[in-house]
């Protein structure tokens, strides 16, 4: 079954709102084994509604619209669609009598705009909206469907859940459709795809290889599609085995999963409790941690110490070290490991210091030059980057690796 | 000018990953006058891409394209663009200049789909992407423009600024266009509103006014377009007066300017130094302090107390306040204000401990109870906040107020 999905509304024209609806309609349509190929977003104006609709019904099975549904801008969207299929509109009794009771329960009263809400196009199929006002339409042409829902989210999303979905399964039957993805962390895309070139040439044309690059990390999506759900699931667990025994610790998980996640469950697991000494990504890399719900079971805090004497003063870093080698090199990051791991009273603790940039580097030490080191009372390890001059992408690209080296080294 | 944004990746219509490119797109070509018209997301597939380069085509005067484009999957935009133009493809030797120096930069050897990468077509005018090794790629066919970039936002974002907008606003020329934006924080949107409905009503209607709210701000934009620039300067400044003074305190600065920018300023210029003592935020206000290049000239540090011992020993917050009033009060923060001011031995210090969520509420203090703190070395002021279940937004919502807090009291 292929689906195009329409949104209507300058908002998301003119960037003040991000289209979040199409995601979730795409996730819950994967599940029943239907296909989005097209999501395309347009003005509240008759014309182009009008012209996007036309041209969705070129290649499709089913049509998705939502938006343009509401007390205060329905019209537009209820006279194309009635124009579109030729039919006048008729008044509905039905959802009169539901915004009656609906506004009785909110003690409030109807205005004249609640009323008009209830004009229909003459063919459409009403769908019951528990959330809101504007039910659900529900169009058959020729052989094609046409649905039409308000924008608002949780009225999207209960129609959608309750009246288009349970209808689409029993009118379409698709080939089930699965997804599984690895992710990865420290190593690029290029490199990742030449290690796994010969799996992803040996692939049945059953399953399809996606990469997805971001900030020092790399998803591997790996989609099946497949008549006999058992023999889908058994290639693609086969082929994701593959691909991890290959990978091997460049994969810390699956799905949805986040990289700071991963790394809290590691040290919830094991029992370990973990603070930062930070420089120059300035609290950031503590931020990420602490953005997991309940990190404090094993979070104990940071000293971001972006001064010379706070690294002294708090983390015990030596005045000859600083001045001998600098505040960014790694005889001073190692000094920070042993500074905060017995400040906080830690098992572990990681430091990182850095010029972040855009100014500031030496012939020696260009912008983007860091240094990271994470220790226990036994051992400590060290990494440099040499990094690009734009501030924001080195902090970011930093705490990645080093919430990579915490799990590296917690695991 | 009339844009066509073209999104490519099976990623966003499955739903994998949420189109957050266009709105941003939007918003920066919204600011040079030009209008976004539709917006496209389609498959990585020759077909689908060809089919939407030709549907957008029809009825627009530039079509910008993320996505698609990277050491694993740009054959198949390039390919299609190339197709569409009817140009074979040629070897970029500056490309893989450009490739080989990075790679050099970095330490690691360039793999060979990285000198794939380098063939472009023919009529392209690369656009120079200093964040990535995929260039952007300028067309130009008959009269209208087609921008070809990848989709990682931070390249997208580059290539927009420095090579797409400026490109864009040399060639097109509208009716002049000029925004001001009045940046507020501290104040719902509806009451903004409230204070200046007269202001509103009185504006002539060569002016326009657009609420944009924000976590915790407010800003306030006033377009003119008018064919006599001076006049329309006049009019903006006339307008931009009014409002400001009318919203007194609340208004923190202009334009693009970043609350942190302002409170970074407000320091430097009052030879102030600050450090922050954070709980719940676990670090994030210091992030936010220190994305500003420069904050070391005013900010010392900070100490994450996520554990009430951090909080004790560091902070020297007394066990017995922890125990009559907890972690989460207005006693703790100030205590914490007095620990960092001894500890950093900085001018002012901002203390915040909440419950940042979902979880972790009681009857008392539910999720969602935040208190800060600042101070110097003569008084401490506190504000307490009482805000929702969403961790993330809590956290964020809570720095803007501390921001906000430095702002007023270093001011």
């Amino acid at each position: 079954m292929k689906i195009h999905i329409i949104t209507i509304g300058d908002e998301i024209l003119i960037g003040q709102i991000v289209d979040t609806n199409s995601a979730w309609m795409a996730r819950q349509l994967n599940l029943i084994g239907a296909e989005v190929n097209w999501i395309t977003s347009t003005s509240d104006d008759e014309a182009a509604i009008k012209h996007a609709l036309g041209n969705a019904l070129l290649d499709t099975d089913v049509v998705l619209i939502t938006g343009g549904l509401g007390p205060t801008k329905d019209d537009i969207t209820k006279k194309c669609l009635a124009d579109f299929f030729e039919v006048g509109m008729v008044f509905s009794e039905e959802t009169h009598a539901r915004i009656l009771r609906l506004f009785e329960r909110w003690g409030r009263s109807p205005t004249p705009a609640h009323k008009e809400q209830c004009f229909m196009p003459a063919n459409a199929v009403l769908l019951k909206n528990k959330m809101g006002t504007a039910p659900g339409m529900w169009f058959e042409h020729n052989k094609q469907v046409v649905v039409s829902m308000p924008g608002v989210p949780v009225e999207m999303k209960y129609l959608m859940e309750f009246e288009v979905i349970p209808r689409l399964k029993e009118r379409f039957q698709g080939k089930p459709i699965a997804h599984r993805t690895i992710l990865t962390v420290g190593e690029g895309e290029s490199r990742i795809a030449a290690k796994i070139e010969d799996i992803e040439s040996s692939l049945p044309t059953s399953l399809k290889l996606a990469f997805l690059p971001g900030l020092g990390q790399v998803r591997l999506r790996l989609t099946g599609r497949n008549s006999d759900v058992l023999q889908m699931n058994r290639e693609l667990d086969d082929y994701i085995h593959q691909i991890q025994d290959r990978l091997k610790e460049f994969v810390f998980g699956h799905d949805t999963e986040r990289l700071e996640e991963v790394v809290g469950r590691i040290l919830r697991e094991r029992g370990l409790t973990l603070a930062t000494a930070e420089s120059c990504t300035g609290g950031y890399l503590a931020h990420r941690i602490t953005a997991i719900p309940g990190a404090s079971d094993y979070f104990l805090g940071s000293t971001v110490a972006y001064s010379n004497e706070v690294k002294q003063k708090q983390l015990g870093v030596k005045a000859e070290t600083l001045e001998k080698h600098g505040a960014v090199s790694e005889a001073t990051v190692k000094e920070m490991v042993r500074g905060a791991l017995a400040l906080f009273g830690c098992d572990i603790a990681i430091a990182i210091s850095g010029i972040a940039g855009p100014d500031g580097g030496t012939p020696d030490k260009p912008v983007g030059t860091i240094w990271l080191a994470i220790g226990n009372k036994d051992k400590t390890q060290t990494l440099k980057l040499q990094l690009g001059k734009d501030r924001k992408g080195n902090i970011k690209y930093t705490a990645v690796q080093g919430l990579n080296m915490i799990r590296l080294f917690a695991g």
